[in-house]
């Protein structure tokens, strides 16, 4: 008996199939073709897949296709759990109903607070979900070395260990494409431990072009991806170069256009796949996940059958995921049956042989799989007080401060604040307009959190803070009164983690994450309903209900052209610490 | 320093290229788009692909694209370097200077000799070759293992140990399709061995269709290749259902209308790959390798671009041959410089980056790797005799003997001849019409040989005899008088293998193979020269020049309807032995 005789038989007759689909509307990315054809499943894999009315054979059950398209199981090509909030049962609740039947994960988040401690979680909190996890080993942690503190570092050895374990597929994404292209770097020789491997690398080039592009490139080596351009003339450059191409849902909704230009204008897009990126709990429930970028596609005017193979055999070509993304015997069975093929709007869900999804429904709630519980990873000094959170200035009076102007938070600027000083402290309440920032290591680091004024930001009370803020993840706070930060942080030290709204030294609102001060141990619409109390709360003392949003990237000393760590104000474009006192 | 450093530093303009080339049409398969390019070569691989006229770094040396074409190396997908009677070195030095950059070999003829130790001998020869030499491991030795005795017989565990082995990279052609569909026999134990260790199955359906076919795949996983498809319908079915399908060029010459039909009318042509399987030393001097496929298929009407997939990514896909077909920074600098893109026309060949053919000649000749000496490997009995050769039948007089019809070589019959018996020994010389055929055990078999009498076949006088004979290879021979069939297979023996042509005790022409009985140590166009020489002497003594042909495949017991082994007559059909004398 072989590995599959099971299916052999059913595919012979001569035994009936576990579950077969009769005059479905074949979606076959393998030739680009939509024709009539019967499916027979069978001990997980697809048996048979023969034009509709020919095979003769008997099921155990059988669903008649009845209008509906069959299409391989949606493959997200690249994107971080950690955006969604959620636990991996809880997240794949969320997408599988939208048709995701593979994701392609970065664990890059968790990996910055808990090291290969977090990503082995991710590995064990989605065992045997009813969709297939991947994993792509981090390898920018942190993103920048000596301007922050994660909870971890990684290097090559830490990259050669994690390309050992089940289910990693790929170096995950290669953010310091300077230091890659300048074969300079812990970065160089990560890579070379996943070429050595015989993975995929993947990229993350936003921007780049030319002869940068092709440094790049020629470090990744053949199997190199990018998910950052968003204008048709830099993704059919990367394309050309041999890149994976990924059109990014959480980024090009409102750019659907020019890349449906860009697609439209290479005669085999081949090399174009699609992935999500980041995509938080609000958007997964309003707007869906990878279909809503395949509807958008597609409404912008790219080939449905290009939009489904974007989804499916493409990536799963690029990763080498043999027997991911197209229905044919042999393969494995995860398809996706659909009312709507333009409209993308999944009906039922199959993966593994078995129906996850019933008129759009689960069949039964995902279980959570039996992972380590994780200790409170929220470390931050003990004996904390209002004093570690004033600013201080060498002389009393008037004195001048950098500050950080969030008016256009995708481009801060410094600027210069005058405020008054009394026995040595910046006197408080700060005038109006003018706030003040912590960044507090969580991460077990002794010193005192890193402080620095906020211009361009309205906020007139109270305090908002947050243990998810990228890539370090330490305790980011924006505030009025040094009495409301500490609140917070001890708020959140208390909570394991997560975002809070602090006034006059109540909690107003919150939202825990106390999986690594990432994620909830709730379900996504759980969260989401904590996520709208805290909006509600945020919206009612004046600010806007996404201001929480601006923690997340504060602190990330990649972009442009100031940020907040733990370390102190970072001026980006030299990379250097700014003193908090204008000289 | 990572591994890629020089290439890196080449792409940003930090070192000069090894070689660039400037202004080149670029066969760009990954998007099916030509465009002027300059690529920059550093170390080996591909650095830098730009458009012609933007690059203005240096180089080593350069070369004028000058109205030239560039394309990936061409990579044969399924091919038996025995059929060239080559060794891989003198091979290799006939199809570089045609384009085929990489080739992926089924070593199945040595295999059924030496078992692991033509595999490896094999591996040995072509080590450090100007192309790249991949190996499939063979998965039906023998072809049928009760009717015919081979020189080694593979399992499970022979294949297990092969895919161990460097640059084995796929479960060869399982031609035992019944067996695999069936799940039963050796070939779905070694065929799981594959899936288990992950790698591609070759298969092998000849007008495999319907149900069988999807047992067939059901079977043979996810990545399986076929190329025994000549009409379109059944291509057609075998692509959409997931398989690889090769165009091979050794047949469908012929029917390259029908095939460029097939490809012409799949939206998606990413399923078709392009092979050789069988090309003897005439066709190769003649006609070329791959190239003269891609010629025809384009005459026959297929899109150059398309055909330019086929011999290079598409391929390069099923196999997982990441680096290999395409021209992309970060790919490996295999390149064929093309005079005539329609035509097929290699002017040069670069393999990892080195100039290996110029103006269509090699650089210089291809040494041959260092591999061990093989023994002689035609062991037949010690003391053969006369008699050994002789017909008996039970009675004196006229008797009644099978024979084997050769009018239609591909379609033998069973027909029985009346001989004079004497003595209990068939009289010689035979009537006019009939001949007399052995199979000698050359494996070290203690038999006598196996005798049948043949008519259809005009041999006049002398006989033809070869060590080549599919798939055992034993030595088979059809001639007028036992003492030439005893003449003939000492001389073979002696001569270590070959095909001789021997008349009245005299050697009147050879080819000696003397590499397993199967291969030479000379170069083609030696081969050839020699060949010429025995096709004259067949001429001469009133035979075809390709009557040795009908000895390849007379003793394949898979081929209808009647075939001759060491074991005896084979009436295929049922699969039993046929007595020599009819009752």
């Amino acid at each position: 008996m072989g590995i599959r005789s099971d299916a052999v038989s059913s595919a012979r007759g001569d035994r009936p199939f576990d579950l077969a689909i009769r005059n479905i509307r074949l979606v076959n990315v393998l030739t680009r073709e939509i024709y009539p054809a019967d499916i027979g499943i069978t001990g997980g894999q697809i048996a048979s897949v023969l034009p509709a009315g020919v095979n003769p054979f008997s099921a155990e059950r059988e669903i008649e296709g009845d209008g509906l398209w069959a299409a391989p199981g949606f493959i997200d090509g690249h994107v971080h759990n950690e955006s969604s909030m959620c636990t991996p049962a809880a997240w794949a609740e969320v997408i599988l109903p939208h048709g995701a039947t593979s994701v392609v994960t970065d664990p890059h988040e968790i990996a910055n607070v808990l090291g290969l401690r977090g990503v082995r979680y991710m590995l064990d909190a989605s065992r045997d979900l009813p969709l297939r996890y991947f994993i792509t080993a981090p390898s920018c942690v942190p993103s920048v070395p000596k301007l922050e503190t994660s909870g971890a570092v990684f290097g090559e050895q830490e990259m050669r260990e994690m390309l050992t374990w089940e289910r990693v597929i790929a170096v995950g994404e290669a953010m310091d494409f300077i230091g890659l292209s300048n074969q300079s770097g812990t970065i160089t020789s990560i890579v070379d431990a996943g070429q050595v491997a015989g993975v995929p690398i993947e990229g993350h080039g936003p921007g780049l072009t030319g002869c940068l592009l092709q440094a790049y490139l020629s470090a990744a080596g053949p199997r190199c991806s990018d998910h950052e351009s968003l204008d048709s003339v830099n993704m059919l450059e990367k394309a050309r170069t041999g890149t994976m191409v990924y059109a990014r849902v959480s980024s090009f909704l409102d750019a659907a256009r020019e890349l449906a230009e860009a697609i439209n204008n290479i005669p085999d897009p081949r090399m174009f796949g699609l992935c999500t990126d980041d995509l938080h709990p609000g958007f997964l429930l309003e707007k869906g996940h990878l279909d809503h970028g395949m509807r958008t596609l597609i409404a912008a005017g790219v080939d449905p059958l290009t939009v489904y193979q974007m989804a499916s055999i493409n990536v799963a070509g690029h990763y080498g995921l043999w027997g991911l993304g197209a229905i044919a015997p042999g393969w494995l069975a995860d398809i996706v049956l659909l009312e709507d093929l333009e409209k993308v709007q999944v009906k039922h869900v199959i993966t593994g042989g078995r129906i996850r999804v019933w008129e759009g429904q689960l069949m039964e709630p995902v279980r959570q799989p039996i992972a380590p519980l994780l200790e409170n990873t929220v470390r931050i000094p003990a004996g904390l007080n209002r004093g570690d959170f004033t600013p201080r200035a060498t002389q009393d009076g008037i004195r001048h401060f950098h500050a950080m102007d969030l008016s256009n938070v995708t481009d801060t600027r410094l600027t210069t604040v005058e405020l008054m000083v009394e026995n040595g402290q910046v006197k408080f309440p700060l005038p109006e307009g003018i706030a003040l920032a912590a960044v507090l290591g969580r991460h077990g680091q002794a010193q005192a959190p890193s402080l620095s004024f906020i211009t361009g930001f309205p906020i007139q009370q109270g305090v908002i803070a947050s243990t998810v803020s990228h890539d370090s993840h330490n305790l980011v706070m924006i505030g009025r009164h040094p009495d409301d930060l500490l609140v917070a942080a001890k708020s959140l030290e208390q909570m394991g983690g997560g975002l809070v709204f602090v006034s006059q030294g109540n909690m107003i609102a919150k939202l825990p994450l106390p999986v690594a001060g990432l994620l909830s141990p709730l379900s996504l619409s759980e969260i989401a309903t904590q996520e709208t109390t805290l909006k509600t709360a945020l919206t009612s003392y004046g600010l806007s209900p996404d201001s929480t949003a601006i923690l997340l990237f504060m602190t990330l000393p990649v972009l442009p052209r100031v940020r907040l760590t733990d370390h102190g104000l970072v001026d980006v474009l030299v990379q250097q610490i700014i003193p908090l006192e204008t000289v």
